[in-house]
């Protein structure tokens, strides 16, 4: 092991700048939604920079991007490593891009030493894996584990169908079904990714193996009350569907401290929230809602649900307001394979980490493959916790450790 | 006065219905904001229906439509009557469609009675009315008054400059300070508008003077936190402004009962609010508001405002968000003119009211008509009080009863 290569470190972090330009804000990050002007340039440079190394690349009907490098021994299943190269609005650059790139360092620093492994090892760019309004979350990971729901339908903000924005990306949603096959057989999946939270920074940590990912609920939540004109309906006759989404923010706010108290990592957030009319001088008659919870115990996480079910229920009440909620997504937590998160330890403690392990508050690409095959991921320190903000940062340092340790671990499971 | 001829009610009803057709939702009720294809068409209708009267029609520099009909003593000043053709979204199909319908039946009554005033009498419709988030509220009124401020440059939600927009109405904005002169010496201006309140049904009234106009103060609050990833933040962490927007909302609903308890019509609304990024999954980084502050008392109106600008502040600061608040409308109450007042109370009176008054929660283009010549508005009856809403509704009855009042007071007036 000790003779393993080490990445070069600054050929990847020109890698992450170079991406890093494209969609990028003035404030340093990068607007790159799925489907985007931007995602497709970023996915272009991808494919254009794998062909240059001589991979063999490929485009699945989900838009995945594939490259890979035959090993020694056809007939075993392939190492895939990778993550994803779309964004939140005004996000980071680091946030999916940093482990795309992590694997491509990787492939590049195994071809420039000329290091045959055994199994053949994928690099895979997933379509899609942040959350949007359309339902696209994690689409690509799902579409190769047979897990995505029909959102062929659903419009983007620009109009488009996903049916027609796929197609635009080299996608098929009529083929959305081969895409596993396509894929082929897994011997594991490993993806790098950044922290997004400041354990690391705080425990002067570069680097950790995450243990487990929390669990994530997502709840649609309509307040219908009664538009009225703002000057003219009493104040104690109205039906406001505003004033009892904000006592619903609130109280969503507050849970994590009542009900999930016992899991320090449990979160509840409302992201999204719109409302109809929107007009200055119209009581507002509609809001709409979503709400993110997520904890790394069912229990608490189930309790999370129902604190927020009375929470609408409530508020509603309150200011006679009508109340739906139903139900956008329920992911389990998700622990991740023991012999992964083994040889990702090693891996970490081999380039001068502690080695230890940390629960994932977001989801990621990795729990998807984890039903379908041995999956493991490594964090990178963020600098403040800052993600899903142009904001989000990490050193030159530690991303080239992360690229040392995710190589490292590739030739240990190689083995 | 006894000889003064009735208006002819269902013809009143049958334009009623007919105008909200234009821009219709399935519920009953007028989509027409400002320079929509809707109002478009509403426009087109009433210039179709004043010509085929044989009235002299004209579309001034800020699109308002102006139908006059000559008087016997061409150098007496104009009686002005009407009011305004567009809605807010999802509005209803009287407010400011009844006002601009009952000067047109006033008219058609005078025609077909061959009835010759003294003065002009000109039937108006002013362009865009409501309130929007890009500045054209009372715009019409507010260019013949020459209150208007430069909102030509200001973007509709179709991409649209107002500059544009007006021009494709037959507006001009390099000529809108023209518009005072283009419509020429005012006697006074009346208003039919419905109630858009339940005062007169709780009386048992089909209409009243309206005695004064509610002071209005608009706010434009934006709450500045830090936008994070939603399952990797910790809730004590966080500075998410829709929280802090929350606390805000609720703060300002309590307003009227603890600042403004001496005043029964005193509202506080935020019936704008959009959140940044809103994404599911991120904690909310910026949130913007309007607020829309009421009182009849200026001294009350101003506690209102102080009241609004520290429930800003303490919100921010609890949640370690930063805030700023800027006015967008700063309206001073209106008293309307005496003898109109006594006018159209006389009126009521013939037609079988008890011709009470009662102040308006609403903003009216008849407050800035105010500020150039006598003004003075007729309220009708509002089925529940509902308005600013697809529910809004008006009996036939009580439709002609105002058109028969304003026909009344403007004979009155014209003696």
């Amino acid at each position: 092991m000790s003779e393993a290569p080490r990445v070069d470190g600054a050929r990847l972090w020109e890698s992450l700048q170079q991406y890093g330009q494209i969609g990028a804000t003035p404030d340093g990050g990068v607007t790159r939604p799925i489907f985007s002007v931007a995602e497709r340039e970023a996915r272009a440079l991808l494919i254009a920079d794998c062909r240059a190394l001589g991979l063999r690349v490929r485009v699945d009907a989900a838009a995945n991007v594939v490259a890979s490098r035959p090993g020694a021994e056809p007939a075993l299943p392939a190492i895939l490593i990778g993550s994803h190269l779309d964004s939140v609005l005004d996000g980071g650059r680091y946030d999916g891009a940093f482990g795309v790139l992590c694997a491509l360092e990787a492939l590049r620093t195994l071809l420039q030493h000329d290091i045959t492994t055994r199994h053949t090892v994928r690099l895979i760019s997933f379509t899609g894996e942040e959350a949007t309004p359309y339902g696209t979350s994690t689409f690509g990971s799902r579409a190769v584990t047979a897990r995505l729901t029909n959102v062929a339908a659903n419009r983007l903000p620009d109009g488009r169908t996903v049916r027609d924005a796929l197609a635009a990306c080299g996608g098929n949603w009529d083929r959305i079904a081969a895409a596993p096959g396509e894929l082929g057989p897994v011997a594991c999946f490993l993806e790098a990714h950044i922290e997004q939270g400041r354990r690391l920074e705080e425990a002067g940590q570069a680097l950790a193996v995450v243990s487990a990912v929390c669990g994530i609920y997502r709840q649609h939540v309509e307040f219908v009350g009664e538009a009225g004109h703002a000057g003219t309906v009493a104040m104690g006759e109205r039906r406001d569907a505003l004033r009892a989404a904000a006592r619903f923010v609130l109280a969503v706010a507050a849970l994590p401290d009542t009900v999930a108290a016992a899991d320090p990592a449990a979160t509840a957030t409302v992201g999204f929230l719109e409302v109809a009319p929107n007009s200055p001088n119209v009581i507002p008659g509609m809001v709409t809602a979503v709400t993110d919870l997520r904890a790394g115990d069912p229990t608490i996480l189930s309790a999370l649900v129902a604190g927020a079910v009375s929470a609408a229920e409530d508020a509603g009440a309150r200011e006679g307001v009508r109340v739906s909620v139903g139900t956008v997504l329920d992911q389990a937590p998700v622990v991740f394979d023991a012999r992964l998160r083994s040889a990702l330890g090693a891996a970490v403690r081999e380039v001068g980490g502690d080695g230890r392990e940390l629960p994932s508050g977001a989801g990621h690409d990795a729990v998807h493959l984890s039903a379908v095959a041995p999956a493991g991921m490594l964090f990178v320190r963020c600098a403040g916790g800052v993600s899903h903000n142009s904001g989000e940062s990490m050193t030159p340092e530690d991303a080239a450790l992360a690229a040392d340790a995710l190589l490292r671990a590739v030739l240990a499971l190689d083995r």
